[in-house]
């Protein structure tokens, strides 16, 4: 028997622990989308306790608590810090497979010092030393991202956001981690959600731009990307609970637009015929501009009405959809690319479902501009399991190129989230090691380096050109 | 190279070994969804060979011997038993890497005490020892059941019947396990389909109502709720091909029905505002009586007509289907949500590809009225398998929480198929096993047998309140 | 470590080795699909070189180097030989996981007698050598196709070919291999697709009918197709993106037809009515002619329309479509079925989300009439992959009866491809071997020896009637 989660975790061959320690283990990290805050980063204050860094924002550990009976009280209610880490640990010790389950072991060993497995039995030891282990140590958001190796973070941002902290960051002494935004427009394509009649005024009012039209939500938006783009952003990110492609029958567009504005929704058809001119513009510019387009698609969010009145969006009531993708995405990339408009592009599934339909699309529209111009994200949220990982690069291998993929991001908004890029690496060792363990592809240490090397980081650097 | 199928069949590592024999092996069984007639059971008689007890009524069997070649007189025909079992042997030859093969062995190992690999060679000879095992023995259902060690079977019931062999058996001496109904209102749901007229005409009968509105059928449903609820029962079933839910416009309902109640057969898009308002209903008044709520969602029944016009249904003409279910579903479970009406669930699938939109959708509705409130159920039918058993506790792992699944269940027509079980819990040891010893979750035995032993029996026992 | 793809490459066990090297190995091949060309098969010229014999017509390979980065000057350009040689090597170097990797040195190995892995440091070495034992040797295809111990090769070809390499090839002496020709009629049933028209004229001289309605289109198919018969097809395969089923409405069929031939595309549901209706009849005549029908479900061709004008169809641009498949296939099978007129069939999907819709499909049809009526095909083009072909394999063994699988075909345009045969072998065996190792089926070797050369080439001959 193995022993738990030590050094060698998941590295069941020779091969497999030589790649990892010799190779991914001390590379940086390349976190090129997560969802921290730059304030935060800026403010960089130290955590009072371990529930505030782990229990106050994770709707991961929230959602396994409420899977386990677990009142609404020790996780987003008024119960003591102690209490609810308590609860935590309860539940942790039925989250058997669950990457919760690694990640706060992972956490715990990095950053506390902690090798004994949290359950019912050890929750309040682990409580009390992990507190010490604060307490005496430094555990401060910029501390945190060096102590990790983190060179690049991409936040992700609205694009009215003044990025006041991304500039301040720049100039932070002893701070050499690039805290870069990342351009997400969802607002000003949601035409079809409440609130969308505000939004377009703010941009408007962020962009100096008197917003009529939707070729003045274009043109403000694209203001915004070079501003974004003079704060050293490099990446748009954009979440598509489906893919919408709608080209035919533009003449009303404006018309469906006014109405949006006077608070009248707009039917699925129409608001698709929105998203799609506006996302066709954005591709352009984002391909003017040098960026990557990241797309994650499939999530089906705020499914439960009743909580998301009490709590609001991203508490941990969202699920994966399983809507038909392939036309309309190829069809979407095709009109960028048949002009000469199309980006860089990442294109994320969180059905695994789609795998097949994402590591075949990314073929279509390869170009001799970069190496693997059109990337197949790494397993993300849902996904950003063992299996879902193992998954997605099996994938990528089968029908793609791995060794030019630009591998794994956070996507997270906790600090001590850095775990799993080790995860991932650990992930992809165990992968790589065992088909070269079992001689199905060459031994060849030098291209195997190079390899790993720029799944881990390289690769991501080079293609972003952070 | 291993023995076949022996003690240690599908163990792959001593923590298996010790998760299985140490904790699973001798746990009772509740198998709370099955397809046993409580009149066999009542009536308890000896079969009279292997053939009747295998091969009389096990669409398994049929549409393996069919894939073969093997002529309908050997399976629903008029062939002596010897020669449908000695078919059937030469089929099983055949069937390397299908859970019958597996089944089969089970059965004969531990019912008729005989090890010998079943095949063309072999079936002559097997059938005669389990004959003589039979004619020597005692394998009358009550018998079977008490030998299996079930202290629950919920069997599944149209909301007319009468529950009279429920009540018998309640009162039979010395047959300790309880032999419970289920509500399945599948054939009020079905408005679409020919008859709809005459069950609901049967349905106010049973209900003694008169039946003239949508309103009508509900009251009546409800009225056989409390019926069934007064014999014990504590689980209802819905068949869904496809997950209807159409929640707008139902001023117009009972004029759909009555259209129905004439002959006439409503669109698509009428029967699903039928099923979502009858549906809503249920969901309340199972929610009142406590009961738990299963979906059984993605059969695709009756595909082949000629057949289906000479033997009727459940006669292995069954096949998957690929609906998207995602966003009807949520909605469903989110309208009785929001209003508090949303009872314990179990949610089937019978497309593995629905595996993660399932294992995520748990968690958009899971409360503190009870652990896991919302079941991912176990891999059904089709995904009876080693592969999609394993895929099922694999996704439940990673996007929910596994220690909290209240397990198996057969959801078979056979007295000897709680063999089914045994696959089961050996397939879960294995998985877990293998966690453990590659020391990916940490080897804690108090918590292991709580989890092995809560997943076996005790979760489904305190789940269902039996 | 195990040696790099050794003789015992992909045999894990004791078992998958006997399997392997004493049954499967030796066997002769029937390649029941391919896109090979009887014209040069039957002219028989040697190559000149390596590129010429790789990467003169495969868009696996330009995929992949595109997918690098590599410029198309070097895919489909004007790049020497040898420049395009060395960029492919330096692009197989990064294809870790991919099939190509394994396809290029199973023929490096079995072909050219090159052992040494091909990446970026040993490209023109290998560029060398290879051309060397090309000079040196005899690589004209019917050199080749004897050498890899291919009995029949079944080509595809369009109704109007007049077949004439065929029948030239059916008198070469000293050529044993059968290569007999599939009748393909894709183009008579894209009537939403440019050159529909025409086409039908060009049907209607090969056949000689004056084509004016659909009933005629028909007429002409059906009469090519006993064309055909007369020239030893016995297969037929068809291409669906989707699966179109639509039976009602027929009276306006011919107004379709007539409209189409003026050059008017027809709406989606007008092109799935006229498909349904030549569908029904063609597999109605593939029935009486006693021909297997083969369906390909779910390409989705020609994604990036700026190369396509540059280079056509065929040229690596395809991707994977995800549309649901089970409900119309389900009908369209039983619309031929319920009649007596469903032929041998042959179902192969491209998604595998599709594996168990397909694999559950078969069920609903077989019959007496042949062992394995309705097959599943094996894992093809994308999925043709060791990932892929397993899945599909577990697949069928799970939902169907793997021992009466017609097995393996290349779909390759490549006279070196017999390789992926061998490679599909090995992963069978390796499956198989597993399960017999571990004790999950009988140590039979009687049963498994049949098992497996059923599966590599005795079904396929049988269930074909070569």
């Amino acid at each position: 028997m193995n022993n738990f989660m030590d050094k060698d975790f998941l590295l069941d061959t020779e091969s497999a622990k030589h790649l990892f320690h010799d190779f991914a283990e001390n590379m940086p990290i390349c976190d090129y989308h997560c969802h921290l805050s730059p304030k935060e980063i800026y403010e960089n204050e130290q955590p009072s306790d371990i529930s505030q860094l782990w229990l106050s924002g994770d709707h991961y550990k929230w959602r396994a608590m409420r899977s386990c009976g677990v009142d609404e009280k020790y996780c987003t209610g008024d119960a003591t810090p102690k209490e609810k880490f308590v609860k935590f640990g309860e539940t942790l010790g039925w989250c058997i497979g669950n990457p919760l389950y690694h990640w706060a072991h992972i956490e715990l060993q990095r950053y506390f010092g902690i090798d004994t497995p949290l359950c019912a039995k050890t929750a309040e030891d682990i409580y009390e030393r992990a507190n010490k282990a604060i307490a005496e140590g430094d555990f401060r958001p910029q501390s945190l991202i060096t102590r990790s190796n983190v060179k690049v973070v991409c936040t992700t941002d609205d694009p009215i956001d003044d990025l006041e902290y991304h500039k301040l960051l720049a100039d932070v002494d002893g701070f050499d981690c690039k805290v870069l935004p990342s351009f997400r427009p969802d607002k000003a394509l949601n035409i079809n959600l409440d609130g969308f009649a505000d939004y377009i005024k703010a941009l408007g009012e962020s962009a100096d731009i008197k917003i009529k039209c939707v070729d003045d939500v274009i043109k403000a938006l694209c203001k915004r990307a070079d501003y974004f783009d003079s704060v050293g952003c490099k990446v748009s990110d954009q979440a598509f609970d489906y893919v919408p492609y709608r080209e035919e029958d533009k003449d009303d567009l404006d018309e469906i637009f006014e109405k949006a504005m006077k608070g009248k929704r707009p039917k699925q058809k129409d608001t698709d015929k929105y998203r799609t001119a506006v996302m066709l513009a954005l591709g352009k510019k984002y391909a003017e501009l040098g960026w990557a387009m990241e797309i994650h698609i499939g999530a089906m969010r705020n499914n439960n009405t009743q909580m998301f009145n009490k709590l609001g969006a991203d508490t941990g009531f969202d699920s994966v959809g399983d809507c038909e993708i392939a036309a309309p995405l190829s069809r979407f990339l095709d009109a960028l690319n048949k002009d000469g408009n199309l980006p860089k592009t990442i294109l994320f599934n969180l059905n695994d479902k789609d795998n097949t339909v994402l590591a075949t699309m990314l073929g279509n529209f390869q170009s001799s501009e970069t190496a693997g111009k059109i990337q197949f994200g790494p397993a993300w949220w849902f996904l950003d399991t063992m299996d879902g990982m193992t998954a997605q690069m099996k994938s990528l291998g089968n029908l793609g190129v791995l060794g030019k993929f630009v591998g794994m991001e956070t996507d997270s908004r906790s600090f001590t989230s850095y775990g799993r890029h080790e995860y991932f690496r650990r992930i992809m060792c165990r992968l790589l090691g065992r088909w070269v363990e079992d001689g199905w592809y060459a031994n060849d240490d030098e291209t195997l380096k190079q390899i790993v090397e720029g799944v881990c980081f390289d690769n991501a650097m080079e293609y972003f050109k952070f």
